[in-house]
């Protein structure tokens, strides 16, 4: 056992991308555990897109504030238990914790999970066993919600939580198609795990090589990166399509918004955007005029009415709705109405 | 009853904005029902947003195809049956129906419902008690599901549909907010439909005046126009917000996309966009274990590690993970991992 603790400390909030400088490797006494504390010895340390919004000032994406400056950068991490305080946690058991960035720390044992290392590798814990692989399992499933034969695209493919997203599609009976930045990781997306497709964004056009890759079109897309990619699978979504939107990470380094809504905000409160057609709920017409027709009556429900008078008229009538001219249900009468 | 029938053509497919010279008059023989036909004179004819699309090359927003150059245009009536040769709609009926911009149209009955002059006026059968009533009925209620003492956004609201959207929040006890483009609609919204408050987007800084007018943030931005209006409503959603995509006007005379993401499809193809973090699905880390855990010792879910080795070298393998640079899942390996 090292006497001395690593800690890679925040040094600065970066403006657009990290700069090595905006970190700080500092030495510190390794800490002695208090009454019901265990001392964890990091072996593994995550590193995810989500850590670059927590170098911002702010709220956190998941709520709480974000660090301080000064402050040792947060993290996934695999450690073993090298002292222990509490019996829970004895010496030697290996947990999956949030030291952060660092090579000891003390845990309560709050919010540690025992890892057995006869299951699986350890550092699974922290990819296709853990918040990537789970991240992937939930969204796919939960929201995404593929049927056999439909076509599934997920960006960042060859990443973490991509890389679980597609074979879990294929699990389920559907076409799966990666979107990816370089011809290996193409290469082992679909050789090694099984998509059907790969377009490597960065050597073709994304548009014309996503309608090849993606016949019939698509019915979920599974978003890591938003930008140009999700831009693209917009163009060729079928009808009732799922977008779990999971990351942005092209617009996490922009110092601005993207043009355009911004769909951070989407993500971050994970809001529910949801096209709709009223010719699809017909079946609540009834309800509709029962209440509406009611209200109306009753006087609880007003409107207004923008009524243009002779059929010639409709042109200039439309044209002036597509600007806002018109101020309430624009009608255009065009004969006699013997019931007034 | 005049001898000639006059029809409003689609001359020209708009580029960008419709200009008069896109639409004919034109007349011709009021035509003569068949057997099981009905004939219909026109009252009222609806001019609504989304006819703006029907005179594009193409699909329809609600499949079919597009109307060809030549034809009338299409659009909502509410007509007098005036000579019938069907039993079920005798002549002096009042129909809801589709005979588009023309003041006399042939119908076999199909699609055609009856109305009843002494429940409503026959116009609002276009307005408060039809298609746009029940879209806001539909789409606020099944999508927007807004909760007593939520917070309400609706834009277009001196509209068709907002003017709708606004009281039905009301009448659920939430906090009722406009966006419209004139003092004198946004007077009508507050203080003849009993909306909190309305904001005038061509006279003041959208997004401050929506903040101050939405203090406890936005829960159901229900959208009519998109663009800057959908812009601003992102800034301030809540936690779990929800958007129904309704229409998106500020769009429809745009010959080209707008910047950014295009949630055009998104409404076309009722696609459902659905931000997500895992941290509010924990309930489901048993049976992500369970089923990933099986099948990575299976060989069926495959994956991949960018290990990178020693804590000093975090910020430069993080800086690169923004970059897109590693290769598997990364990690770094802190310290010494006894398990292999």
């Amino acid at each position: 056992m090292q006497n001395l603790n690593r800690r890679v400390l925040l040094r600065n909030r970066p403006r657009g991308e990290p700069l090595p400088s905006d970190f700080e490797l500092v030495e510190a006494p390794v800490p002695t555990p208090g009454a019901g504390d265990v001392l964890c010895r990091t072996i593994y340390l995550s590193l995810d897109p989500y850590m670059r919004g927590r170098m911002d000032e702010g709220r956190s994406y998941t709520g709480g504030t974000n660090p301080a400056l000064g402050s040792v950068m947060v993290g996934g991490t695999v450690s073993e238990v090298i002292a222990s305080r509490n019996p829970a946690f004895p010496e030697g058991t290996f947990v999956l914790g949030a030291s952060g960035w660092q090579a000891y720390a003390l845990s309560s044992g709050a919010g540690l999970r025992k890892l057995d290392a006869r299951q699986a590798p350890l550092s699974t814990a922290l990819g296709v066993l853990g918040m990537p692989g789970m991240t992937a399992y939930v969204g796919l499933r939960d929201i995404g919600r593929p049927k056999p034969g439909e076509t599934v695209v997920v960006s960042a493919a060859a990443g973490a939580v991509g890389s679980v997203v597609g074979q879990l599609a294929k699990l389920e009976g559907c076409r799966a198609v990666g979107v990816a930045g370089s011809e290996a990781k193409c290469a082992y997306v679909v050789e090694e795990l099984g998509f059907d497709a790969c377009v490597n964004y960065r050597a073709e056009p994304l548009l014309p090589a996503l309608r090849t890759a993606c016949p019939d079109g698509i019915d979920v897309y599974f978003d890591n990166v938003g930008g140009d990619v999700l831009a693209a699978a917009l163009r060729l979504v079928n009808l009732r399509a799922r977008i779990p939107l999971c990351g942005l990470i092209s617009q996490y380094n922009a110092p601005e918004p993207p043009p355009g809504p911004n769909l951070r905000p989407v993500l971050v409160n994970r809001v529910l955007v949801q096209g709709f057609i009223i010719s699809d709920h017909l079946d609540r017409l009834d309800d509709f005029l029962r209440d509406c027709t009611q209200w109306v009556r009753e006087g609880r429900l007003r409107y207004r009415e923008d009524v243009v008078v002779g059929l010639e008229r409709a042109p200039e009538a439309f044209i002036g709705l597509l600007r806002g001219r018109n101020f309430g249900k624009l009608i255009v009468k065009v004969g006699e109405d013997p019931s007034v």
